[in-house]
C-alpha cells in the first residue's frame, strides 16, 4: 500500500460556532488505492463554508477546516489511480466521494451529489467514519475521481472559484439545455452570479442580470449581459416581465420575494434555485397554473459536469473576478466575504 | 352573411352569488363567418363551475350560464367554415376563441388559453364586448377552431368530460412527455383524476394513484394504477418515497399540504399542479436544491391537444365514468358535485 507524504495536516479550523478559524492540525486517514494526496496552493472562500463554521445550517462537526474550491499539486497517488500522476495540477470542488456505480440512481443521471454514499468536502463523514476536512490547509486526500486536472490555459489562482461556484451555476444550464437565443436572467450578482453570466452569455443566451446594486451594471455588461436590471427600479423590472426562458437565483434574499419572479417568466419558463437563503415562498398553486412556469433546484455539480465546466471554461476563457489573500490572513478574508462587498469571490494562497 | 337559427339561447344562469342557477334566456352574438351554432345534447359540470356561480373566484358577471364540457350538434355554420358541416357532433371545452396566429406566443406553442385575445366558454367577453355563455343552455355560438368532432366510436353522452377534465389532465402529460417505464403519481382521485389514471396508463407509466379514500381503491386499480396509496397510510406513503417521475396533483387539500410531496419524487422529478386549491405552498428554497424536484402548473388544453385527446381517448377507449342527470335537475346535479359524492363526473342531458 502507498502511504501519503503528509502525516499531519495543518490548517486553519472552526473550533466553535462564529466567524473564526485558528490553526490546527489533522491526522489523514490512510491513503486509499483510488485516492490522492494534494499540496494545496489555492482554496476559494464559498458562502457555504460561512455557514457552516457560523453553524447557519445545523450539524457542524467540530473543529472543522472548511474550504470545497481547492487547487494544488497531486503528490501522492494511491496504486490503482491510473489517470493522474505525481506533480498534475488539480482543482477538487464541493464532494470528494460517490460511488459512480451505473446501478445508482443519482450517479446514474450525473446527480453524484446525490448518491446515498457521496461525501463531501468538509463536515461530512467516509463509510470508515473518518471526517472530511477541507481547504483552508496545507494538504487534503480525497478519491481520484473527484480531483479534476486544471486546463494548462487557466491560470491556476483563478480555478478554485470554479470547482464549486463555476460549476454550480453551470449544470443546471447543461441539464436544462441552455441554448442560443434563449433569455436568461441571472439574479444576485455574487460569487456565482458573475459567473452565471459569464457561463449562460458563452452558450449563446442573451443574459439579463437582476441587482440591487446599480454600481455593477458596468461590470454585468462587460461579463457578457445584454441587460442589467436594477431591482429596486420599478420601470426596468416591468420591461422584462415575461419575457424570461431560464431564470438563476443566486441571491439570497428572504425567500418570501421569490413570489414577484414567477412574473418576470415566459411561459414554461424555469426558474433554478441555487443558493439556500432563509425563508419560505408562499406562492400558490394558481400562479403555477396560471403561468405554467417551474420552480427547481439545483445542487452542486457530479464528476462529468466538473469536468466539463472545467474544459468549457478553458475554451471560453471564463475566469472568476477575484480578491486574493495569503492563507495566513484567512480570518480577515472571511470577514471581507460575510461583509458582501468581495468583488467576487476570494481565493486564499498558501504562502509556501 | 350567414344567420343563425337559434334566436334566443335558453340555459340556466346563476343570478348571484350561490349554488343555484335558474331560467334565463340571451340573445347570442350575430353568428360570424368562422363561427358555428351548436345544438347542445349534454353538458358536463366541472368544478370549475361551481367557483364561477358561487363567486369563490373573483368577478363572475351575474347572470352567468356556465358549463364548458359541451357536445352537440353544428346546426349552423358560418361562411368560411370548411372543415365542419351541419349534423357533425362536436366538443367545445373551456375555451371558445384565441388568436391562433404563429406570431403570438402563446398559441404559436400549444398555450392558446394563455392568448392575450383568449375568449372562455363562459364569463368573459369577446372582442365585441358580448359576453359568453356556456353549456347548461339549449344552445351556443363559438368559434370552428374551438369546436371539434367527436369521433364516432366515444359514445356522446361520456364525450363531454374529455373536453375539460380530460384534456387538462392529458395536455401536461404531451407536453412533458410521460412515456413507457415513468412512474406517474395521481393525487386526488376525481373528476380529473380518474381520467389522469387513464392517460398515463395508456401511455406506458406505472401509475400511483393517490386519495385519502380507500374505498377509491379498486376503482383506481381497473381504471389502470398499479398501485393505490391511501395518504392517512404512513406505510403505504413511505413506500413510494423518491421514486415518482411525474405527479399530477388534482386534489383540492390546502395547498399548505403540498410541502410533503416533494418528498415523494425521484431526483428531477417533476409535480403538476392542475388544480386551484387556497392556501399558500410553504416551501423553503432549500427543498428544491437538495431534490432538483421542479414544481409546476398546466392550465387547460389548446386546439391542438383537443385533437389530440380526443383521439387518444378512442384509440385507447378512455371514457369517464359519469352520473347522468336531465337538464332540467341542474340544481340537482351541481349540489351532487358539490358534496364531493359524484363518481366522478355528471352529464347534464338535454332533455327534448
Amino acid at each position: 500500500m502507498v502511504e501519503g507524504k503528509i502525516n499531519e495536516i495543518h490548517g486553519w479550523a472552526a473550533m466553535k460556532p462564529g466567524l473564526k478559524v485558528e490553526p490546527w492540525s489533522y491526522k489523514p486517514r490512510p491513503l486509499g488505492e483510488h485516492d490522492v494526496e494534494i499540496k494545496i496552493e489555492y482554496s476559494g472562500i464559498c458562502g457555504s463554508d460561512l455557514h457552516t463554521i457560523k453553524e447557519e445550517w445545523s450539524g457542524t462537526m467540530y473543529p472543522a477546516i472548511v474550504g470545497h474550491e481547492i487547487v494544488g499539486k497531486v503528490i501522492t497517488k494511491g496504486e490503482k489511480v491510473t489517470h493522474l500522476k505525481e506533480g498534475d495540477l488539480v482543482g477538487v470542488g464541493a464532494q470528494v466521494y460517490g460511488c459512480l456505480e451505473s446501478s445508482c440512481k443519482a450517479c446514474s443521471r450525473d446527480l453524484d451529489p446525490h448518491c446515498p454514499d457521496s461525501v463531501f468536502t468538509y463536515n461530512s463523514k467516509y463509510a470508515d467514519g473518518a471526517q472530511a476536512h477541507g481547504g483552508y490547509a496545507d494538504a487534503v486526500r480525497v478519491d481520484a475521481s473527484y480531483a479534476f486536472k486544471i486546463p494548462e490555459t487557466i491560470d491556476p489562482v483563478y480555478a478554485p472559484p470554479l470547482m464549486c461556484a463555476g460549476a454550480t451555476v453551470f449544470a443546471p444550464m447543461l441539464r436544462k439545455g441552455v441554448k442560443k437565443g434563449d433569455r436568461v436572467g441571472v439574479i444576485g450578482i455574487g460569487g456565482l452570479g458573475h459567473l452565471a453570466i459569464q457561463y449562460a452569455s458563452a452558450l449563446g443566451a442573451e443574459v439579463v442580470a437582476f441587482s440591487h446594486s446599480p454600481n455593477k451594471r458596468d461590470q454585468c455588461i462587460e461579463l457578457g449581459a445584454t441587460t442589467f436590471v436594477n431591482t429596486a427600479n420599478q420601470e426596468e423590472v416591468d420591461a422584462i416581465r415575461g419575457t424570461l426562458q431560464y431564470l438563476f437565483v443566486t441571491s439570497n434574499s428572504n425567500a418570501s420575494e421569490y413570489k414577484k419572479l414567477i412574473s418576470w417568466m415566459h411561459f414554461e419558463g424555469q426558474i433554478i434555485l441555487l443558493a439556500l437563503p432563509e425563508g419560505d415562498m408562499n406562492m400558490s398553486p394558481v400562479e403555477f397554473v396560471i403561468s405554467e412556469v417551474a420552480i427547481t433546484g439545483s445542487l452542486i455539480a457530479g464528476v462529468n459536469v466538473l469536468k466539463k465546466t472545467l474544459e468549457f471554461s478553458a475554451k471560453h476563457n471564463i475566469l472568476p473576478i477575484i480578491e486574493k489573500f495569503p492563507m495566513s490572513r484567512v480570518n480577515e478574508a472571511l470577514e471581507r466575504v460575510d461583509s458582501g462587498k468581495a468583488r467576487y469571490r476570494v481565493v486564499l494562497i498558501n504562502d509556501e
